[in-house]
């Protein structure tokens, strides 16, 4: 993660849930040091670590951070994942924006890990997609990393994406490969979202780099793949579940997209303990 | 909502997705106009105009929007949300941050008025938290009013709050409401947070505005209820879930706090079809 | 206050003010040291510990500081406040932009102390109002508390306030209170302002939870008082100066909001020597 | 003023207020168009035609402006400044921190013009200083001019000004000035402040731009003029007051500034009140 | 180009150069309409359309804008550019930080068209790199765009680019591959520079996407190319000159980067004169 | 330079180039060490020591600065400037923005000590314009003094400089001096821009602080200035070139301004080579 940018957004989220003062923890003398342990309240995978280290020195004096856990590793309930040392009031009053975002970033991380164990392949891989929540993409395309999955493009700037309303536009996919290439350098690659076979051959013959299968089917999947030439990747996208996933391990596809990832993150329960030294 | 606010969100959260240029929309001649549909994938509850107004204002050439629902009103799978026409370039530029955002507050409102039906109960409300996605609290909070429910504090700064950490710090709640007092004027409420039947009457003593029954049955609640003077307002949290709801509606206390409405979201799903004009 | 704030306040102002260099300064070696003496030039109460601590920590290079007072202690004409050692060119870059804040907030502290020592009651507090400088509200608000006053709402969205406007445009204080109870939650208190004996009666039925008598004189309010329930909380308000303060003393009301104490505020003398090591 | 600049610091001022949303101002219909009238409350001279255009047009729909006097100009008590209709809720949520800064702004005016009066003079000019507020410079600089004043240096980027300790550091008045030479090109002024004969002397030697006389009474002035070459500006500085204007009148200095114009400000009394219409 | 991107920067611009005010143009009635010509003052490649009419936008009162020329187009030495009407004050005010960028893209346009010409290849494309001046990227790769170019990678986030640092400290070409695959997704592309023909066998055989032939002669390329799969795209970089270029148009490498086009520009020469209407 | 200025561009420009992250560097271990070397691959004139230092000092962990060379000093190819040692991978990461920064300024300085060297004149100066990258300007006018010569106005507000097209509008250049006057206080310097030897004449007549003479011949110059009182700074602008310059040494004009030093910069060659530890 670039270090400049999350400082800058965890400035932000703070300053969102500070505003002029913390009134309760206002009523401490400032001088009390405190110790915050992070406990697992449910199993899964951990990822956080920057954002505590530089979430809690933008706030916290005195201080004194001790990790338990790596970002990616798998933590148990009743696991302690970080001992944080410091000013109490400073603790109190940074604890709940970092644990709104570990929270998040594990939860997605947990389920990138669920996903990755339920396909269970060695060869397919799975990748996220723009369905993030606005303003966290840095963190959690972090997060998925940190679950075993990949990245797909991280925006609309460093690749071509022809979806149904391109191709539709520029009149096929090879007047959309066309236009593409001529807008774009040899470092952007250009992927292409297929419904029918005849797309994907279009897709083939104009030298895609990627091609995406858009809900298609498994057995659609397996079946396609013997025209695909090596050389392209392909991908898998559109509706698939985690219950879905374990059909999709024999398709030989290359990746697998999930939207879910981050669009209905369910937080990893975490808790937050506050004690005087 | 604040719409200065909500304008320097949205430019943020487009300059994240679009960063230096949109490389797919760029193949499109920019004059061709067209008209983007949004369409619910799934029953739930509508919530998003400004975000859809605003939005699109900040990217689109030609913009015209037709809205079929307002903020707050169930919305049935096929139904359409709002049309809008524009130059085609600059719709798909913006639609997947647009949809990131109203998918998820739908959600929220969704789950939020999903709550207050199971709750079904003419004098408690629901209410939310601090338990929001940081950069987002005030559209989360705007869709928890949406659904039917109430807003807890907005932050650190308007409300005090006195957890378990608080108490044990100040020595009770009787001094640590005493530090409060001192500590703000009389437009800030107190609220203090209560797991035992003897430390809710420290808390009437010591005149807190609200008491918050933390993880506590129905039935303790609607029994420590008697002893609470009318003009302290109650609040029941911790751990509760959609599946508990129904069994504190007998209880009489005035609020239940959920922090799932926000920190563990399903998007509703809503699909965008972009058709030339 | 919130340090993050601060801070970006202080960078903010700095940079107004030093722009592309401080030319003066910069005709010294800068390497030389010196330091700088904060002296009172008249008796006052100091406020500014915080804005001197981190303002001289973002410029100075080698910076020690010294502080000889604490916020909210009287100070008399002479006195040393704080000695601050450093580079002499940071330290005299810096010293206008301090000393500005510093002057302004002890010229509030000062004032508020003044009108608290005025009024001289047990029971009544002094409160500051929305009339802040724009962009200082924060600094000014914590001047007010330094001087023994309390706060006020901070801005529109902690409180809400029903004032002429409001009751007009509502048709009435019972419909204004209605709509405002339906807008927002338990945590946020509704104050109305009332200019007869029968819009404070409206008040107490719509249970308000502050009344603000408007323009009353100390007379009125104390008869009116006889008819409020101990739990709503009372204020007067509206051109009451300094030399009105005595008067109110009696009136058994519970705060008295002074406009003055930020919209009209007189610096407190301060004079910055610098002298090298 | 520079638009721009005056439109973010706007935008940054009504952030600070509204927070997340006005509470008060949402029990209205989004609908209702209403009628601002801007009133004064005192005699004095206005400032912030500028400030009330670009304020409200950020927040109010549906907006019309019709200004009844200009910046620079008398007012009298009662009346009518300007009337802005547009929607009362957006009307309501702006009035606050315009009047915040129009009365601050024409306080300044009538001040600075006050002064002016009192001085009475074809040949000295009354100029501000940089103890304006950190945030408000250009506002409260364009203030100035508008009461009839003219600015001193803006910041510490645009002229030099050699003060004590900075002749102290540098060794002598000739050898901050040669060092100030070096350092800058000849666009930048260099000014020196003088408390003696001897360095005034120093000063018209070494050739400085203008020269201050720090706390000289008039008679020294009077006397110290007339061995200052005519094309050497001339100012005079420290602790001036109202009161003492008068006696500076026939000195001959160029210039007097005054700290107290922009730090010790009386904000001019603006009503405003809102008609339904 | 990212508008809102474009006009945030055309804002922090302006503000650098008009400051508080400009205190030039202020000399002139706000009223004045003008007439702003752009006259190319030599032969060139024009770029900057979006420039001048955003810029322009953001400052100038009754505005309407005449281009007369589009993005990428030749122009010649008297040819006008564009036609701008406003009011005076205003043109004048921005006319210099617009010229300055539209002067700057303007003559990156025309080297890079230059290039193309000297090149004189249907094979070979021009390209630049990341030596882009701070703050401008997104304007000089668009400029390079206009001028016949295409994009190398935008930053370091998009693209792997293995250099001799990298494959140091990794041990190996095959090492450093292998460590970039593991750590991005199949939308990134990894591009290695090699210096012999061992390593340049190596990157084949660690499949990288694209091969750079750092600092190779004509001579060699040509050669080595031999032994280059067809879907691993070619680049030549360091230190080629215009005047190397046509050496290497027999190459059959696929992409030439020219630090030069951005790190070493000459401002095509653009003249601005107004007129009253 | 405004160190906090600064720091704020360098982390825009940082945040520019590294995006999300630097998937190159993520190859690394973060805990190597190593030492970045900067070499001239160039004769030239050095400038940029602070951006090194505040560069690294933002990205680099475990970092050390040694600084070979001082600002404004003229270095040979292959001659060390620095050694900076940190973590390999923030050192790569920050070493193209700090390099397209320090080239940029060593440039302009060798420029400008080009042109001090060729006009080798003890009287008249080199001065920069405001033809200056946007978003650059304090470094650039910096590495202009570090190259030997003198800024002239930093930008629109410091001083009034009456052109062409504002005499033409004012009417005359009396009117406008007279207008100028009016408008700025005794600070700000007004320069004149004179074509004819009458539009001279009229601007000594004015009493201009400072005439320039645009586009005229050294024998001109030279003729015309016998004209000018002393107290008069003269100025030759328009066109004129390295090669001019020497013509212009006999003149006796106080500063020639040159456009070139900053709107066409050669980079001077610097390469970074980092080694472990």
């Amino acid at each position: 993660m670039n270090k400049l940018k999350l400082r800058q957004l965890l400035e932000q989220f703070f300053i969102e849930d500070i505003g002029e003062r913390d009134v309760s923890s206002s009523i401490f003398n400032g001088d009390q040091i405190g110790r915050l342990a992070l406990i697992a309240k449910a199993d899964g995978v951990f990822c956080g670590e920057e954002v505590i280290r530089t979430g809690f020195s933008l706030l916290v004096g005195e201080l004194e951070i001790e990790m338990k856990v790596q970002d990616g590793e798998r933590v148990e309930k009743g696991q302690s994942l970080a001992v944080i040392s410091g000013t109490v009031a400073d603790l109190l009053q940074g604890e709940r924006v970092i644990l709104n975002l570990v929270q998040r970033m594990s939860g997605i991380a947990t389920k990138t890990k669920e996903a990755v164990s339920l396909l269970n392949s060695d060869h397919t891989k799975i990748c996220d997609t723009r369905k993030t929540t606005p303003g966290l993409r840095m963190l959690e395309k972090y997060a998925v990393r940190c679950g075993g999955g990949v990245n797909h493009r991280i925006g609309l700037y460093d690749v071509v994406m022809l979806k149904d309303n391109h191709i539709a536009f520029a009149g096929s996919i090879t007047k959309a490969m066309e236009a593409a290439r001529r807008n774009v350098g040899h470092m952007v690659k250009v992927e292409v979202e297929v419904e029918t076979k005849a797309q994907m051959r279009e897709a083939i013959e104009a030298k895609a780099d990627v091609i995406m299968f858009d809900n298609r089917t498994p057995e659609e999947i397996k079946a396609w793949l013997e025209e695909v030439p090596e050389n392209i990747v392909t991908e898998a996208s559109g509706g698939i579940t985690l219950t879905d996933l374990a059909s999709y391990r024999e398709t030989g596809v290359d990746y697998i997209s999930l939207g879910f990832l981050t669009h209905s993150v369910s937080a990893l329960d975490i808790s937050a303990k506050v004690t005087l030294e």
